[in-house]
């Protein structure tokens, strides 16, 4: 392992986040909060960044290996580190704060605050600015603004942090691609934070739950989560959840390429959609019954559709009231989540049609055995190393959602609350069926859903594989 | 598709399944029960099966697919005319006698009878006989007893039925090698129902749950299962049904071949093994207190410990005292279940190696990319067909899972049920937690329990594979 270049890597991400951590520091300093829960982490990621980029690096060859590792680590670091300002601020328990840092970067918005209601505006602040900095990757972020090392390096890095099966450069330069990909993100948040303004919120509450959108996070300023929301920002929350779940290609194709026949022909897009029509529809069928009218039915279906699928995790109302049925096609739709190269965690539509596509591949092969038989996916082959990783990340998902249950029911909570706890982290949610806060689960219990949610962000491969390496 | 061949060969299976008929029948007679319920499938199914054997065949190759077929439809067959009984002998309804029957056959062990201390003897036979006959195979046990058709074609069959990644021949010829299969089947059987005779049951008793326990299936003559037996004999079972979950290789190495170099090597049997022994003790101490002495708490964890992982399903107490922790590693056991080769459903440990192996070998890819890693099992290497329908087969598990318990839930039973329900069909156990019958059912969820449960048996390929031909 040529530890040198990672830890010099380290360093500049180190550099790159205390940029980052200025904005707290300023809107602190505008709310007249408190600045040194966000001081201290800011100097201690400058000073760490500094001393690991001083290293003299020799080979500069930087492997596959060596991004995921480069990763995993700076996603812990980054989030021992925003874990201070909930320490310094509220006095929270280390476990809790990184429990509430880590379910911010990873934009899974599970919370162990009470009540968030009063909490400085600086700590709520924060927890949304985690999720919008989080959704595209920390990583990602830092490339955008520094440059890191060169092109081709870098993409084993933007591969390790992007979420979904592929990442392609949509243009030549990575640089290039991430500023489009920023564009995108950027563009669409502001959007979202002028239609909550115009439907009654203010700037900064606007603001938290634009960011909370887009990194499709989760974390409220309020304890009833959106509950209180006029119904047309409801439905703006709603609506832009869903569009942060696209695959931000498909933007790419349309905005700047204005390319709308390859973007109708997405099979990706196209089952996404069909999916989402379908659990709208059941939902609203399977719970309309429960509300006062069809409309308020169908704005609660609507709503807690786009939350699950996209793993976002906001809520506008009692969900627990949804029957047996509605729970296990909203717990699929956690699991699988949304597009790959959106925002979100989970399995990703993608791998399902690729699944779906392999069986079709195989059974063809029992009728003709003497034919060729590929598998295409967007239009091109996909290669069988895909098909592999895809089956391979199948199953330890549904293994580390077993191993981690089965750490999680030493708490002693009902076999429903372990299942519900763990499926809302690994797949980045934050919100459950009979949970309305993680401050009842033990501190160990805290470490493996923190765990499991970084598991669930990076896509569980960079970390074992950190794990695997520096145990050598 | 050459139905004609296929039509013939079910044929050949119904005129077989009319002579195990006949078993049944004698034990009627011997217990003076009337013989109708079963001379009527018998007749039926000797008339389907002379009347289909007449069919002229040109064409005789027998290609991979038609092997899924024969097996799937002969199944179905043999349930439908094995669910006949139930409805004649104590008038059952269609759903309930077929789900009976295909609970039987699939070695599940779920009943839809409330009481069946009430029924007849003959009933009771025949509830354990189908155990018997369907752990090993109906087709294979149809093959030992007539030619069917020359050796290669009849692999086909066999490998579509036997459960398992992979069956080989132990000895060139394929009668041979189902002749020493059934011969450990039986000899092992035999030991058993003389070992509970000694225990102090009689010999029908014996019988039937000597039965049970070769086809890991878990029907009892009894409404308490197994709760009022001897320790000694609660022993006798737990071991039993621990045995059964080895592979049949293992035996077949150990009594004919004399080779116990190869079984001591053996990673499935140590895999299976450990699980087993990590499990017993785990619910020991996970359990203790709930006991009066450390002994009875050791004779239970044990004996649910083999009845969930060998997927048999007899119990000898409430089992809904289990904690979180102990439900969540029974339910795992439940999915993996025991080894390949035996009479166990589920997901088998090789294919579970498999998986961890090839994971392995793609963290290996990672560290040293220009190297060839190959995965090996039991000394020989897997090919990546292997690889590859073993992680389809996984996908087609969690996703038909999934699918099953969305269309039960529309019974309205909480998530807890819906899911142990559906767990326990799949995996062929027929013990569940928070459910003590299935009656309670509705028959739209019978059918799809039925279906589960052979899915789960037959491994869920063949099933596929006839109905995408069907519609050809």
């Amino acid at each position: 392992m040529k530890n040198k270049l990672i830890y010099k890597y380290l360093g500049k991400v180190l550099i790159g986040y205390s940029f980052l951590l200025l904005v707290p520091i300023i809107v602190s300093l505008i709310y007249h909060n408190s600045v040194l829960p966000f001081i201290i982490p800011l100097l201690l990621s400058l000073f760490i960044g500094l001393l690991l980029n001083r290293l003299k690096v020799k080979n500069k060859t930087l492997y596959a290996r060596d991004g995921f590792v480069i990763v995993t680590l700076s996603w812990i670091l980054i989030s021992l580190l925003g874990a201070i300002p909930f320490m310094i601020s509220v006095k929270a328990s280390f476990f809790d704060a990184f429990f509430e840092a880590v379910s911010g970067f990873t934009t899974t918005g599970a919370t162990i605050f009470k009540d968030v209601e009063v909490l400085d505006k600086s700590i709520l602040f924060w927890r949304s600015f985690t999720h919008f900095i989080g959704g595209m990757g920390v990583l990602a972020f830092v490339m955008a603004i520094i440059p890191l090392s060169r092109d081709d390096k870098s993409m084993h890095v933007l591969k390790a942090e992007m979420p979904g099966p592929s990442v392609a450069k949509l243009v030549p330069s990575l640089r290039k691609t991430l500023f489009y990909l920023y564009g995108i993100y950027v563009c669409l948040t502001l959007v979202e934070l002028i239609l909550l303004m115009i439907g009654g919120l203010n700037f900064f509450d606007s603001l938290l739950i634009a960011m909370g959108t887009a990194g499709t996070g989760g974390f409220s300023y309020l304890n009833s989560s959106l509950a209180t929301f006029s119904v047309f920002n409801k439905y703006v929350v709603a609506i832009f959840m869903f569009l942060f779940g696209v695959n931000f290609n498909i933007y790419f194709l349309l905005f700047i390429m204005r390319d709308i026949k390859t973007v109708l022909k997405s099979e990706e897009l196209r089952v996404y959609i069909l999916l989402y029509v379908f659990a709208v529809l059941f939902v609203l069928f399977n719970t309309y019954q429960m509300f006062n009218n069809l409309g308020e039915a169908f704005t609660s279906s609507l709503f807690h559709t786009s939350s699950f699928m996209t793993s976002t995790g906001y809520s506008i109302g009692d969900i627990n009231i949804y029957p047996t049925s509605s729970r296990i096609l909203m717990l699929f739709l956690m699991l699988v989540s949304a597009c790959a190269g959106s925002t979100c965690g989970g399995f990703k539509v993608s791998r399902l049609i690729i699944c779906f596509k392999t069986i079709k591949r195989d059974l063809l092969k029992v009728f003709h055995p003497n034919s060729v038989h590929i598998v295409t996916f967007e239009g091109k082959k996909v290669e069988e190393e895909t098909i592999k990783s895809t089956c391979t990340f199948l199953f330890l998902y549904v293994f580390l959602i077993i191993v981690s249950m089965f750490l999680i029911s030493f708490d002693g909570f009902s076999f429903d609350i372990t299942l519900n706890a763990v499926f809302t982290t690994f797949a980045n949610v934050g919100l459950s069926f009979d949970i309305s806060n993680f401050a009842m689960f033990s501190n160990f219990s805290k470490i493996v859903l923190s765990i499991g949610m970084l598991l669930g962000r990076l896509e569980i491969f960079p970390l074992i594989v950190t794990f695997t390496n520096l145990r050598k």
